[in-house]
Protein backbone atom coordinates (compact mmCIF):
# COMPACT_ATOMS: atom_id res chain seq x y z
CA UNK A 1 0.00 0.00 0.00
CA UNK A 2 1.16 3.64 -0.94
CA UNK A 3 2.63 5.97 1.91
CA UNK A 4 -0.08 8.66 2.34
CA UNK A 5 0.99 12.66 1.65
CA UNK A 6 -0.74 16.11 2.38
CA UNK A 7 -0.35 18.44 0.12
CA UNK A 8 -1.88 21.76 1.81
CA UNK A 9 -2.18 24.72 -0.39
CA UNK A 10 -2.71 28.36 1.81
CA UNK A 11 -4.52 31.68 0.13
CA UNK A 12 -3.94 35.17 0.69
CA UNK A 13 -6.41 35.79 3.38
CA UNK A 14 -4.58 33.15 5.49
CA UNK A 15 -1.34 34.90 5.19
CA UNK A 16 -1.77 38.59 5.38
CA UNK A 17 -3.39 37.62 9.42
CA UNK A 18 -0.66 36.86 11.41
CA UNK A 19 -3.08 34.89 14.02
CA UNK A 20 -4.90 33.18 11.17
CA UNK A 21 -0.82 32.44 9.73
CA UNK A 22 -0.01 31.40 13.14
CA UNK A 23 -2.50 28.73 13.96
CA UNK A 24 -2.75 27.40 10.45
CA UNK A 25 0.97 27.02 10.84
CA UNK A 26 0.60 25.30 14.08
CA UNK A 27 -2.33 22.96 12.86
CA UNK A 28 -0.12 22.04 9.63
CA UNK A 29 2.96 21.42 12.01
CA UNK A 30 0.73 18.86 13.75
CA UNK A 31 -0.36 16.72 10.37
CA UNK A 32 1.63 13.99 10.12
CA UNK A 33 4.43 13.63 7.69
CA UNK A 34 5.00 13.21 4.75
CA UNK A 35 3.66 16.68 3.72
CA UNK A 36 4.10 19.85 2.01
CA UNK A 37 2.87 23.43 1.58
CA UNK A 38 2.42 26.00 -1.07
CA UNK A 39 1.25 29.45 -0.77
CA UNK A 40 1.01 32.17 -2.97
CA UNK A 41 1.30 35.81 -1.41
CA UNK A 42 -1.91 37.97 -1.66
CA UNK A 43 -1.85 41.22 -1.30
CA UNK A 44 1.47 41.80 0.41
CA UNK A 45 3.06 42.44 -2.96
CA UNK A 46 0.00 44.53 -4.29
CA UNK A 47 0.97 46.80 -1.06
CA UNK A 48 4.64 46.26 -1.84
CA UNK A 49 4.31 47.14 -5.34
CA UNK A 50 1.88 50.55 -4.49
CA UNK A 51 4.88 51.80 -1.97
CA UNK A 52 7.10 51.34 -5.16
CA UNK A 53 4.52 53.03 -7.41
CA UNK A 54 4.72 50.47 -9.51
CA UNK A 55 1.09 49.93 -11.01
CA UNK A 56 -0.85 46.77 -11.67
CA UNK A 57 -0.99 46.63 -15.69
CA UNK A 58 -4.28 45.14 -16.78
CA UNK A 59 -5.71 44.18 -20.01
CA UNK A 60 -9.26 42.73 -20.74
CA UNK A 61 -9.58 42.87 -16.91
CA UNK A 62 -6.19 40.47 -16.85
CA UNK A 63 -3.44 41.05 -14.48
CA UNK A 64 -0.35 41.53 -16.34
CA UNK A 65 3.12 40.19 -14.82
CA UNK A 66 5.22 42.86 -16.07
CA UNK A 67 9.50 42.73 -14.99
CA UNK A 68 8.82 45.35 -12.41
CA UNK A 69 6.03 43.20 -10.70
CA UNK A 70 7.90 40.05 -11.06
CA UNK A 71 10.71 41.46 -8.79
CA UNK A 72 8.27 42.51 -6.26
CA UNK A 73 6.57 38.96 -6.64
CA UNK A 74 10.02 37.50 -6.39
CA UNK A 75 11.11 39.31 -3.09
CA UNK A 76 7.50 39.06 -1.45
CA UNK A 77 6.16 35.25 -2.63
CA UNK A 78 9.93 34.10 -2.50
CA UNK A 79 11.86 36.31 0.33
CA UNK A 80 9.52 37.71 2.65
CA UNK A 81 6.38 35.18 2.73
CA UNK A 82 8.41 31.87 2.08
CA UNK A 83 11.31 32.70 4.38
CA UNK A 84 8.81 34.07 7.56
CA UNK A 85 7.14 30.74 6.77
CA UNK A 86 9.75 28.50 7.17
CA UNK A 87 11.60 30.17 10.56
CA UNK A 88 7.95 29.87 12.28
CA UNK A 89 7.77 26.36 11.26
CA UNK A 90 11.20 25.37 12.15
CA UNK A 91 9.75 26.62 16.05
CA UNK A 92 7.51 24.66 15.52
CA UNK A 93 9.52 21.40 15.48
CA UNK A 94 8.66 21.55 11.23
CA UNK A 95 12.01 20.98 9.59
CA UNK A 96 10.48 23.05 6.09
CA UNK A 97 12.46 24.30 3.60
CA UNK A 98 12.05 26.85 1.49
CA UNK A 99 11.60 26.08 -2.55
CA UNK A 100 10.52 27.88 -5.79
CA UNK A 101 9.71 25.84 -8.70
CA UNK A 102 13.88 27.10 -9.94
CA UNK A 103 14.89 25.56 -6.72
CA UNK A 104 16.39 22.07 -7.61
CA UNK A 105 14.74 22.48 -11.07
CA UNK A 106 11.40 21.23 -8.32
CA UNK A 107 8.40 22.80 -11.17
CA UNK A 108 9.64 23.58 -14.67
CA UNK A 109 7.45 25.99 -16.88
CA UNK A 110 7.61 28.08 -20.10
CA UNK A 111 5.66 31.55 -20.63
CA UNK A 112 2.41 31.35 -21.44
CA UNK A 113 1.86 31.33 -25.63
CA UNK A 114 0.44 34.84 -25.97
CA UNK A 115 -3.08 34.65 -27.75
CA UNK A 116 -5.51 37.17 -27.37
CA UNK A 117 -3.55 38.91 -24.45
CA UNK A 118 0.21 38.63 -23.43
CA UNK A 119 -0.05 37.79 -19.41
CA UNK A 120 4.14 39.06 -19.39
CA UNK A 121 6.30 36.71 -17.18
CA UNK A 122 3.14 33.81 -16.83
CA UNK A 123 4.32 30.37 -16.74
CA UNK A 124 2.13 27.49 -17.61
CA UNK A 125 3.43 24.32 -15.82
CA UNK A 126 4.95 21.59 -17.89
CA UNK A 127 6.32 19.10 -15.04
CA UNK A 128 7.91 18.33 -11.88
CA UNK A 129 10.80 17.02 -9.87
CA UNK A 130 8.77 14.57 -8.26
CA UNK A 131 12.16 12.14 -8.24
CA UNK A 132 14.03 15.61 -6.31
CA UNK A 133 10.81 16.25 -4.21
CA UNK A 134 11.03 12.48 -3.07
CA UNK A 135 14.42 12.78 -1.61
CA UNK A 136 13.48 15.41 0.26
CA UNK A 137 10.50 14.27 2.25
CA UNK A 138 12.35 11.27 2.65
CA UNK A 139 15.04 12.56 4.89
CA UNK A 140 11.70 14.52 6.77
CA UNK A 141 12.09 17.80 5.16
CA UNK A 142 8.59 19.70 4.36
CA UNK A 143 8.78 21.95 1.41
CA UNK A 144 7.42 24.87 1.29
CA UNK A 145 6.62 26.25 -2.04
CA UNK A 146 5.88 29.75 -3.34
CA UNK A 147 4.22 30.44 -6.41
CA UNK A 148 7.03 30.98 -8.43
CA UNK A 149 8.53 28.63 -11.03
CA UNK A 150 11.34 28.85 -13.70
CA UNK A 151 11.60 27.79 -17.51
CA UNK A 152 15.04 26.39 -17.45
CA UNK A 153 16.49 29.32 -19.00
CA UNK A 154 17.29 31.42 -16.41
CA UNK A 155 13.66 33.05 -16.25
CA UNK A 156 11.50 33.00 -12.95
CA UNK A 157 7.84 33.01 -13.59
CA UNK A 158 4.96 33.87 -11.56
CA UNK A 159 2.45 30.71 -11.47
CA UNK A 160 -1.01 29.97 -9.65
CA UNK A 161 -0.50 28.74 -6.43
CA UNK A 162 -3.67 26.15 -7.10
CA UNK A 163 -2.43 24.73 -10.19
CA UNK A 164 1.21 24.13 -8.18
CA UNK A 165 -0.42 21.97 -5.49
CA UNK A 166 -2.87 20.35 -7.89
CA UNK A 167 0.62 19.83 -10.18
CA UNK A 168 2.31 18.93 -7.30
CA UNK A 169 0.13 16.44 -6.23
CA UNK A 170 -0.78 14.74 -9.20
CA UNK A 171 3.14 14.35 -10.08
CA UNK A 172 3.65 12.67 -6.10
CA UNK A 173 0.83 10.38 -6.60
CA UNK A 174 2.80 8.00 -8.28
CA UNK A 175 4.42 6.89 -5.56
CA UNK A 176 2.36 8.02 -2.88
CA UNK A 177 -1.36 8.06 -2.16
CA UNK A 178 -1.69 12.10 -2.18
CA UNK A 179 -4.26 14.10 -0.34
CA UNK A 180 -4.70 17.51 -1.37
CA UNK A 181 -6.24 20.31 0.89
CA UNK A 182 -6.92 24.02 -0.20
CA UNK A 183 -6.85 26.20 2.69
CA UNK A 184 -8.86 29.56 2.29
CA UNK A 185 -11.32 31.81 4.01
CA UNK A 186 -14.58 29.57 3.98
CA UNK A 187 -15.59 26.46 5.57
CA UNK A 188 -15.54 24.72 2.15
CA UNK A 189 -17.90 24.61 -0.83
CA UNK A 190 -21.42 26.78 0.28
CA UNK A 191 -24.90 25.02 -0.23
CA UNK A 192 -26.01 28.71 0.38
CA UNK A 193 -23.60 31.12 -0.25
CA UNK A 194 -24.86 33.38 2.22
CA UNK A 195 -24.78 31.13 4.65
CA UNK A 196 -21.12 29.79 6.11
CA UNK A 197 -22.40 26.49 7.65
CA UNK A 198 -24.01 25.33 4.36
CA UNK A 199 -20.96 23.17 4.04
CA UNK A 200 -21.49 20.49 1.20
CA UNK A 201 -19.53 17.39 2.70
CA UNK A 202 -19.25 15.48 -0.18
CA UNK A 203 -18.56 16.10 -3.60
CA UNK A 204 -18.38 13.64 -6.59
CA UNK A 205 -18.83 13.31 -10.39
CA UNK A 206 -22.20 11.73 -9.65
CA UNK A 207 -23.54 15.17 -7.57
CA UNK A 208 -21.28 17.95 -9.55
CA UNK A 209 -23.28 18.43 -12.51
CA UNK A 210 -26.31 18.64 -10.14
CA UNK A 211 -24.44 21.50 -8.39
CA UNK A 212 -23.45 23.33 -11.89
CA UNK A 213 -26.78 22.90 -13.29
CA UNK A 214 -28.36 25.03 -9.77
CA UNK A 215 -25.82 27.07 -10.26
CA UNK A 216 -24.04 26.45 -6.79
CA UNK A 217 -20.81 26.34 -8.18
CA UNK A 218 -20.28 29.09 -9.78
CA UNK A 219 -17.69 32.32 -10.19
CA UNK A 220 -14.51 31.95 -8.23
CA UNK A 221 -15.38 28.59 -7.53
CA UNK A 222 -15.38 26.82 -11.08
CA UNK A 223 -11.50 27.07 -11.96
CA UNK A 224 -11.03 25.70 -8.33
CA UNK A 225 -13.51 22.84 -8.96
CA UNK A 226 -12.12 22.14 -12.16
CA UNK A 227 -8.29 22.14 -11.15
CA UNK A 228 -9.75 19.36 -8.17
CA UNK A 229 -11.55 17.07 -10.83
CA UNK A 230 -8.23 16.96 -13.29
CA UNK A 231 -5.76 16.52 -9.86
CA UNK A 232 -8.53 13.75 -9.24
CA UNK A 233 -8.59 11.83 -12.66
CA UNK A 234 -4.57 11.73 -12.47
CA UNK A 235 -4.60 9.83 -9.64
CA UNK A 236 -4.65 12.19 -6.38
CA UNK A 237 -6.77 10.71 -3.93
CA UNK A 238 -8.79 12.96 -2.67
CA UNK A 239 -9.29 17.25 -2.27
CA UNK A 240 -10.66 18.40 0.40
CA UNK A 241 -11.58 22.40 0.65
CA UNK A 242 -12.17 24.23 4.00
CA UNK A 243 -10.79 26.62 6.42
CA UNK A 244 -7.89 26.69 8.81
CA UNK A 245 -9.42 24.20 10.94
CA UNK A 246 -9.99 21.48 8.37
CA UNK A 247 -6.31 19.99 9.37
CA UNK A 248 -7.47 19.91 13.00
CA UNK A 249 -7.49 15.99 13.73
CA UNK A 250 -11.17 16.69 14.96
CA UNK A 251 -12.50 18.57 12.08
CA UNK A 252 -15.21 17.45 10.03
CA UNK A 253 -16.37 20.32 8.34
CA UNK A 254 -15.14 20.74 5.21
CA UNK A 255 -15.59 19.86 1.84
CA UNK A 256 -13.97 16.22 0.42
CA UNK A 257 -13.89 15.77 -3.45
CA UNK A 258 -13.56 12.52 -4.84
CA UNK A 259 -14.04 10.68 -8.12
CA UNK B 1 41.80 10.33 1.06
CA UNK B 2 38.68 13.05 1.57
CA UNK B 3 37.08 13.79 -1.53
CA UNK B 4 36.95 17.81 -2.00
CA UNK B 5 34.22 20.37 -1.82
CA UNK B 6 34.51 24.67 -3.16
CA UNK B 7 32.66 26.92 -1.18
CA UNK B 8 32.59 30.60 -2.63
CA UNK B 9 31.39 33.40 -1.40
CA UNK B 10 30.70 36.83 -3.47
CA UNK B 11 30.58 40.23 -2.69
CA UNK B 12 27.94 42.64 -3.26
CA UNK B 13 30.38 44.49 -5.81
CA UNK B 14 29.82 41.45 -8.55
CA UNK B 15 25.89 41.15 -7.36
CA UNK B 16 25.49 44.37 -8.27
CA UNK B 17 26.81 44.67 -11.74
CA UNK B 18 24.83 42.29 -14.11
CA UNK B 19 27.73 41.55 -16.84
CA UNK B 20 30.13 40.51 -13.59
CA UNK B 21 27.37 38.33 -12.21
CA UNK B 22 26.65 36.19 -15.17
CA UNK B 23 30.48 35.66 -16.07
CA UNK B 24 30.95 34.97 -12.10
CA UNK B 25 27.88 32.05 -12.40
CA UNK B 26 29.75 30.87 -15.61
CA UNK B 27 32.83 30.44 -13.78
CA UNK B 28 31.00 28.67 -10.78
CA UNK B 29 29.01 26.72 -13.22
CA UNK B 30 32.19 25.29 -14.53
CA UNK B 31 33.48 24.30 -11.39
CA UNK B 32 33.57 20.89 -10.30
CA UNK B 33 30.77 19.78 -8.00
CA UNK B 34 30.31 19.29 -4.89
CA UNK B 35 30.02 23.06 -4.41
CA UNK B 36 28.14 25.56 -2.63
CA UNK B 37 27.82 29.41 -2.88
CA UNK B 38 27.12 31.93 -0.92
CA UNK B 39 25.66 35.77 -1.11
CA UNK B 40 25.13 38.35 0.68
CA UNK B 41 23.49 40.73 -0.85
CA UNK B 42 24.86 44.64 -1.15
CA UNK B 43 23.89 47.87 -1.85
CA UNK B 44 20.61 46.82 -3.48
CA UNK B 45 18.86 46.06 -0.14
CA UNK B 46 19.54 49.35 1.07
CA UNK B 47 18.72 51.10 -2.66
CA UNK B 48 15.27 49.27 -1.81
CA UNK B 49 14.91 50.45 1.70
CA UNK B 50 15.67 54.06 0.34
CA UNK B 51 12.97 53.76 -1.93
CA UNK B 52 10.74 52.32 1.00
CA UNK B 53 11.46 55.36 3.49
CA UNK B 54 13.15 52.93 5.61
CA UNK B 55 16.49 54.94 7.13
CA UNK B 56 19.42 52.94 7.73
CA UNK B 57 20.00 53.12 11.49
CA UNK B 58 23.20 53.72 12.91
CA UNK B 59 24.78 53.67 16.41
CA UNK B 60 28.58 54.18 17.00
CA UNK B 61 29.03 54.41 13.09
CA UNK B 62 27.79 50.88 12.82
CA UNK B 63 24.60 49.59 10.83
CA UNK B 64 21.42 48.51 13.43
CA UNK B 65 19.24 46.07 11.60
CA UNK B 66 15.89 46.84 12.80
CA UNK B 67 12.41 45.22 12.19
CA UNK B 68 11.93 47.14 8.80
CA UNK B 69 15.35 46.56 7.40
CA UNK B 70 15.45 42.75 8.05
CA UNK B 71 12.21 42.70 5.87
CA UNK B 72 13.93 44.63 2.88
CA UNK B 73 16.93 42.08 3.96
CA UNK B 74 14.51 38.88 3.73
CA UNK B 75 13.14 39.94 0.34
CA UNK B 76 16.56 41.41 -1.63
CA UNK B 77 18.80 38.60 -0.09
CA UNK B 78 16.40 36.05 0.07
CA UNK B 79 14.14 36.35 -2.89
CA UNK B 80 15.28 38.55 -5.41
CA UNK B 81 18.78 37.86 -5.40
CA UNK B 82 18.53 34.20 -4.09
CA UNK B 83 15.66 33.29 -6.64
CA UNK B 84 17.66 34.48 -9.78
CA UNK B 85 21.20 33.30 -9.00
CA UNK B 86 19.04 29.81 -8.56
CA UNK B 87 17.53 30.54 -12.18
CA UNK B 88 20.54 31.59 -13.96
CA UNK B 89 22.71 28.40 -12.23
CA UNK B 90 20.00 26.46 -13.45
CA UNK B 91 20.00 27.84 -17.01
CA UNK B 92 23.53 27.01 -17.19
CA UNK B 93 23.09 23.04 -15.89
CA UNK B 94 23.93 23.76 -12.15
CA UNK B 95 21.03 22.13 -10.17
CA UNK B 96 21.32 24.75 -7.26
CA UNK B 97 18.64 25.00 -4.40
CA UNK B 98 18.60 28.39 -2.66
CA UNK B 99 18.92 28.43 1.32
CA UNK B 100 18.44 30.56 4.13
CA UNK B 101 19.55 29.09 7.22
CA UNK B 102 16.52 28.76 8.77
CA UNK B 103 15.61 26.24 4.96
CA UNK B 104 16.45 22.91 6.63
CA UNK B 105 17.53 24.22 10.02
CA UNK B 106 21.22 24.58 7.98
CA UNK B 107 22.35 27.38 9.99
CA UNK B 108 21.12 28.14 13.40
CA UNK B 109 22.09 31.57 15.16
CA UNK B 110 21.45 33.34 17.93
CA UNK B 111 20.64 36.95 18.31
CA UNK B 112 24.08 39.06 19.02
CA UNK B 113 23.85 40.00 22.59
CA UNK B 114 23.49 43.74 23.60
CA UNK B 115 27.23 45.21 24.93
CA UNK B 116 27.40 48.50 23.91
CA UNK B 117 25.46 48.04 20.93
CA UNK B 118 21.67 46.59 20.46
CA UNK B 119 22.87 45.42 16.78
CA UNK B 120 18.80 44.92 16.02
CA UNK B 121 18.22 41.05 14.31
CA UNK B 122 21.79 40.44 13.62
CA UNK B 123 22.99 36.67 14.21
CA UNK B 124 26.10 34.98 15.29
CA UNK B 125 26.10 31.21 14.31
CA UNK B 126 26.05 28.62 16.62
CA UNK B 127 25.68 25.61 14.39
CA UNK B 128 25.48 24.04 11.02
CA UNK B 129 23.53 21.05 9.76
CA UNK B 130 26.35 19.12 7.94
CA UNK B 131 24.35 16.55 7.96
CA UNK B 132 21.49 17.60 5.70
CA UNK B 133 23.87 20.12 3.67
CA UNK B 134 25.91 16.39 2.84
CA UNK B 135 22.88 15.10 1.57
CA UNK B 136 22.15 17.70 -0.95
CA UNK B 137 25.62 17.76 -2.26
CA UNK B 138 25.12 14.05 -2.59
CA UNK B 139 22.11 14.32 -4.73
CA UNK B 140 24.41 16.33 -6.87
CA UNK B 141 22.30 19.66 -5.58
CA UNK B 142 24.18 22.94 -5.06
CA UNK B 143 23.19 24.95 -2.26
CA UNK B 144 23.28 28.77 -2.81
CA UNK B 145 23.05 30.58 0.47
CA UNK B 146 21.95 34.08 1.39
CA UNK B 147 22.98 36.05 4.53
CA UNK B 148 20.04 35.30 6.61
CA UNK B 149 20.50 32.80 9.80
CA UNK B 150 17.54 31.84 12.40
CA UNK B 151 17.69 31.55 15.89
CA UNK B 152 14.60 28.24 15.58
CA UNK B 153 12.28 30.28 17.98
CA UNK B 154 10.74 32.22 14.61
CA UNK B 155 13.39 35.16 13.99
CA UNK B 156 15.25 35.26 10.96
CA UNK B 157 18.61 36.97 11.63
CA UNK B 158 21.05 39.44 9.10
CA UNK B 159 24.10 37.19 9.19
CA UNK B 160 27.33 38.36 7.83
CA UNK B 161 27.96 35.86 4.40
CA UNK B 162 31.79 35.67 5.27
CA UNK B 163 30.97 34.28 8.52
CA UNK B 164 28.37 31.98 6.83
CA UNK B 165 30.71 31.31 4.01
CA UNK B 166 33.87 29.82 6.47
CA UNK B 167 31.56 28.18 9.33
CA UNK B 168 30.20 26.28 5.90
CA UNK B 169 33.39 25.35 5.45
CA UNK B 170 33.97 24.41 9.07
CA UNK B 171 31.36 22.30 9.29
CA UNK B 172 32.02 20.58 6.04
CA UNK B 173 35.84 19.66 6.92
CA UNK B 174 34.90 17.01 8.83
CA UNK B 175 33.94 14.74 6.15
CA UNK B 176 35.26 16.83 2.73
CA UNK B 177 38.98 18.69 2.15
CA UNK B 178 37.21 21.85 1.47
CA UNK B 179 38.37 25.44 -0.38
CA UNK B 180 36.84 28.25 0.36
CA UNK B 181 36.95 31.04 -2.06
CA UNK B 182 36.30 35.03 -1.20
CA UNK B 183 35.43 36.33 -4.34
CA UNK B 184 35.16 40.22 -4.47
CA UNK B 185 36.44 43.07 -6.57
CA UNK B 186 40.17 43.19 -6.26
CA UNK B 187 42.20 40.40 -8.02
CA UNK B 188 43.40 39.29 -4.78
CA UNK B 189 45.45 40.90 -1.36
CA UNK B 190 47.86 43.29 -2.75
CA UNK B 191 51.48 44.19 -1.58
CA UNK B 192 50.54 47.91 -2.75
CA UNK B 193 46.84 48.95 -2.42
CA UNK B 194 47.68 51.06 -5.10
CA UNK B 195 48.83 48.67 -7.63
CA UNK B 196 45.97 46.34 -8.93
CA UNK B 197 48.38 43.63 -9.98
CA UNK B 198 50.24 43.82 -6.78
CA UNK B 199 49.24 40.60 -5.19
CA UNK B 200 50.96 38.80 -2.86
CA UNK B 201 50.21 34.67 -4.10
CA UNK B 202 50.92 32.99 -1.09
CA UNK B 203 50.06 33.85 2.57
CA UNK B 204 50.55 31.10 5.59
CA UNK B 205 51.54 32.22 9.51
CA UNK B 206 55.08 32.52 8.45
CA UNK B 207 54.63 35.70 6.34
CA UNK B 208 51.56 36.56 7.91
CA UNK B 209 52.75 38.65 10.67
CA UNK B 210 55.41 40.33 8.65
CA UNK B 211 52.55 41.42 6.33
CA UNK B 212 50.78 42.76 9.60
CA UNK B 213 53.60 44.67 10.87
CA UNK B 214 54.06 46.41 7.53
CA UNK B 215 50.61 47.40 8.13
CA UNK B 216 50.09 46.08 4.28
CA UNK B 217 46.90 44.03 5.95
CA UNK B 218 44.33 46.13 7.73
CA UNK B 219 41.31 48.06 7.50
CA UNK B 220 38.78 45.91 5.56
CA UNK B 221 41.06 43.35 4.77
CA UNK B 222 41.73 42.30 8.82
CA UNK B 223 39.02 41.26 9.72
CA UNK B 224 38.45 39.36 6.19
CA UNK B 225 41.98 37.50 7.02
CA UNK B 226 41.09 37.00 10.76
CA UNK B 227 38.23 34.76 10.15
CA UNK B 228 40.48 33.03 7.28
CA UNK B 229 43.04 31.60 9.85
CA UNK B 230 40.23 31.26 12.29
CA UNK B 231 38.69 28.70 9.55
CA UNK B 232 42.19 27.24 8.85
CA UNK B 233 42.57 26.53 12.32
CA UNK B 234 39.36 24.59 12.23
CA UNK B 235 40.31 21.78 9.19
CA UNK B 236 39.21 23.76 6.23
CA UNK B 237 42.28 23.29 3.75
CA UNK B 238 42.71 26.51 2.19
CA UNK B 239 41.14 29.58 1.49
CA UNK B 240 41.35 31.68 -1.69
CA UNK B 241 41.08 35.36 -1.91
CA UNK B 242 40.48 37.01 -5.65
CA UNK B 243 37.93 38.40 -8.50
CA UNK B 244 35.76 36.52 -10.77
CA UNK B 245 38.45 35.15 -12.78
CA UNK B 246 40.06 33.10 -9.67
CA UNK B 247 37.38 30.23 -10.56
CA UNK B 248 39.13 29.93 -14.05
CA UNK B 249 41.01 26.51 -14.49
CA UNK B 250 44.07 28.70 -16.05
CA UNK B 251 44.20 31.64 -13.61
CA UNK B 252 47.10 31.93 -10.95
CA UNK B 253 46.56 35.59 -10.23
CA UNK B 254 44.99 35.43 -6.62
CA UNK B 255 45.75 34.56 -3.03
CA UNK B 256 46.09 31.24 -1.39
CA UNK B 257 46.23 31.41 2.36
CA UNK B 258 46.98 28.26 4.32
CA UNK B 259 48.40 27.38 7.83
Amino acid sequence: MKQKLSIVKIGGNVLENEIELDQFLLNFSKLEEPKILVHGGGKLATKLAAKLGIKSKMTSGRRITDAKSLEVITMVYGGLTNKNIVAKLQALGTNAIGLSGADGNTVQAHKRAVKEIDFGFVGDIDGINSELIDILVEVKLTPVFCAITHNGKGQLLNTNADTIASELAIGMSHKYKTTLYYCFEKKGVLQDIENDDSVIIHIDTNNYNDLLGQNIISDGMLPKMQNCFHALQQNVDKVCIGNISMLETDSNLYTTITL
